[in-house]
């Protein structure tokens, strides 16, 4: 519980409405995107400027409160979820796309825009942001950055990390970060802003970032493939990246288990039959239409002569091409389908994918006959998406089936958390993929930077243990 | 000076040939590429793996003794010369190639590896390491990921830190960070990695890498033009960018005063005529050999018909393309001529640059009027090169310039430093681009990592000022 005179020293350093407390915080403070719920917390700041976010910072650091930072609370492991004695510190109301650089290609973001926001504005001027996933339509540019954000089109743009030139954070003591700078290319000294970024907010509050924007696309072709053998799915994302080069932006794979469940929601159209082991969504982003269209269709030909893929849908709208990537973004509702179920986010080689899903589903199968996994991701990446269904029995059948699939990726030798990160509910296998260096050398960066603990402690790693 | 006992102790774990004191130390350790003279160091270290490395700093940091670590001697801020009292740790006995992966494109390489024998291994696997600089033939990988290097072709494959899959890393007290996983996505926690990248050594000792591999490009297209403005060479880039997409590889810039000194170079081939303000080397690389050919030269028609350039060589083998590359792989070269001269590396918003380029030249004039810049650089990372050239006299008139073009690149909102680090030579610097907060942060890094401050100690900053 925050020392009482703390929140009334607060409020009169906030603008109007920064200050929630009691029947005032409402469930979205507490409850993240799937459903799951935090401790109630005492109150909740929201600051509408930097200098805001610093005097409340250096408040909670004189009186060592502990702070729960909150973007659009669409994390999948718990990160922005209060817990017992934090106050939160959400910034949806610093959610302004300050500037737009047609020139040099940037966008200058408060940490709490909405990703779509920032994708449809610079539409209009004919660039594009990359970044894309899901949860875009509430997902903030802050929590993208905290958290590394991946999605579809990692394959050709990068990740978050990526696509970040600049940033403005606020450290735990209220000391503000300033490096709003436009360029690729700044070797003076250490690259600060990369310390910040993936770290889940443990380490400084991301208020202001500067981003790289692309030219738009003149067009964009997408299908969706069936294919009989991951040996195919393979042969196919290697065809894709010889054919088409960097125009390449996504090269999206589901087992059956996930097309055959996604297809049958109802605002999902199914483009092909779900007979198949294997579906891919392709997408190619060229600068000259007709000729990124011939190049697409010619690959894709290619593949079908050579009974690669089986058969296809090529999109002949852009409304056609929504419709197909509707599949893959449905994996919110596909995973509530086979509740209850765990969700896991794991890198893998290629190699080992095939193997892995096999064993994954046998080890779901093991724990309950009528259970079993869902399979997606972006192959291109090394990345799948499993959902591991598990019976309503015992709340310790779903730890005990947790354990043994992170078991398994350690096993091939993948990483537990490719996008998603750790947050509270991936901590206790860390080590699954983190050496016992690593760790400590992490925490002596966090001990270097947040010295008292207060920026969402307990995420990542406990700071003593 | 070092422990008379240290030598003695680390002498008999290192292998044979590990250890040069005395008159066995060449100039190669103490000498820069462009033959500037550090300390004589007392002892050279040549460990041939990990394990001595770690050996050799946890008694280096037991007794206190500062290092200095050397890859291939190419920087050119200092940064590998020996102050004096510092040993030597040099990688250049840790330079193989350990593996290539095909399927998983990636690289595993000590950090003594010479960045060209990888760039020319990889090709014979019908792979690419895009990195790409003049000092090829010399620098190593370790030396690239301690500085972040950049170079040609950053406009399409980022800086080194983006072709870092997995590190290994040697702490100041003889820790091993092992990290060299072979995955794209990993937000396993902090992505350590990032903190040695740029770090210059202060940090840590790059000993390994994973790195990543891309198809080696079916075609590659290379030009030389010539233009009358900058407003045209501004134009040139958009026009590429629109046209080439991902395939656009280079665009790199030549003011007259660069290109005309480079093509009078006895081994240089004068391509066109030195008469215009501006020369650009365009490079495509693309996928589809005749695809992406047609794509070019239609968008240099283009750029003829509307007048944006003024004439262009269109290399029409592998060997007239490495021979306009020649023209600014002479670099060096072209500094020697205009001696003595200090060289810049900034990072300016395209919309300053012509401006700076015109100011910087006032500067050098107003000095001495027989002298001036000459200025050339990476347009599309909004990176320059400057060579400032300045009289005989007093030592003090060198200093003196250099002030005052810094003066003017922090006036023009830029970077003091965008691909070469600070080292010592622009320590005095550092503030024009960076915040004491950063400055602040960055010590605290420091201090966390590296408590006796024995690594590369006064590179980027002096631990205690």
């Amino acid at each position: 519980m925050p020392p009482p005179g703390l929140v009334d020293m607060l409020a009169p350093s906030l603008s109007a409405g920064g200050l929630l407390i009691g029947a005032e915080i409402g469930p979205r403070y507490y409850t993240d995107v799937v459903g799951r719920v935090g401790a109630s917390p005492q109150a909740v700041l929201r600051p509408r400027s930097t200098t805001e976010v610093s005097r409340i910072l250096a408040a909670c650091h004189a009186e060592g409160v502990p702070v729960a930072i909150q973007g659009g609370m669409t994390g999948l492991v718990c990160g922005a979820l209060p817990r017992a004695s934090e106050i939160v510190l959400s910034l949806e109301r610093m959610n302004r796309i300050e500037a737009i650089d047609v020139n040099a290609a940037t966008a200058t973001v408060e940490a709490g825009a909405i990703l779509q926001m920032l994708q449809e504005r610079v539409e209009t001027l004919g660039l594009s942001f990359p970044l894309d996933l899901g949860a875009r339509g509430s997902c903030t540019i802050g929590g993208n950055i905290a958290t590394n954000a991946g999605g579809n089109r990692v394959i050709r743009y990068g990740m978050m990390r990526e696509l970040v030139l600049g940033l403005e954070v606020v450290l735990a003591d209220g000391t503000v970060i300033e490096n709003l700078r436009k360029y690729l290319k700044n070797n003076t000294g250490f690259d600060v802003k990369q310390y910040f970024i993936g770290s889940e907010g443990t380490l400084g509050v991301v208020t202001r970032a500067v981003l790289r924007l692309f030219p738009s696309p003149a067009a964009r072709a997408v299908a969706c493939c069936s294919l009989s053998s991951f040996a195919n799915v393979v042969a196919l994302l290697d065809l894709a990246r010889r054919r088409l080069g960097g125009e390449l932006t996504a090269f999206e794979v589901m087992w059956q288990s996930y097309f055959s469940r996604a297809t049958a929601l109802p605002h999902v159209k199914p483009v092909l039959p779900t007979d198949r082991a294997f579906y891919v969504i392709v997408e190619a982003s060229g600068v000259d239409a007709a000729n990124s269209l011939y190049r697409f269709e010619n690959m894709l030909g290619h593949a079908h002569e050579t009974t690669m893929i089986d058969d296809a849908v090529i999109a002949k709208s852009e409304a056609e091409a929504t419709s197909i990537w509707r599949i893959r973004d449905a994996s919110v509702e596909v995973h509530a389908m086979i509740r209850p179920a765990i969700g896991f986010d794991v890198s893998l080689a290629i190699d080992r994918m095939e193997d892995f899903a096999v064993r994954a589903d046998a080890v779901a199968r093991a724990l309950d006959p009528r259970c079993g996994v869902i399979v997606f991701g972006h192959l291109g990446d090394g990345n799948l998406h499993v959902g591991a269904q598990h019976t309503d029995g015992p709340a310790d059948i779903g730890k005990e089936l947790e354990q043994r699939i992170y078991d398994l990726v350690a096993a091939c030798g993948g990483s537990i958390s490719a996008e998603h990160g750790i947050g509270i509910s991936k901590r206790p296998y860390l080590r699954h993929s983190r050496t016992d260096a690593e760790i400590a050398l992490m925490r002596a960066i966090k001990k270097a930077i947040d010295p008292k603990g207060i920026l969402n402690p307990g995420r990542i790693f406990e700071i003593a243990e």
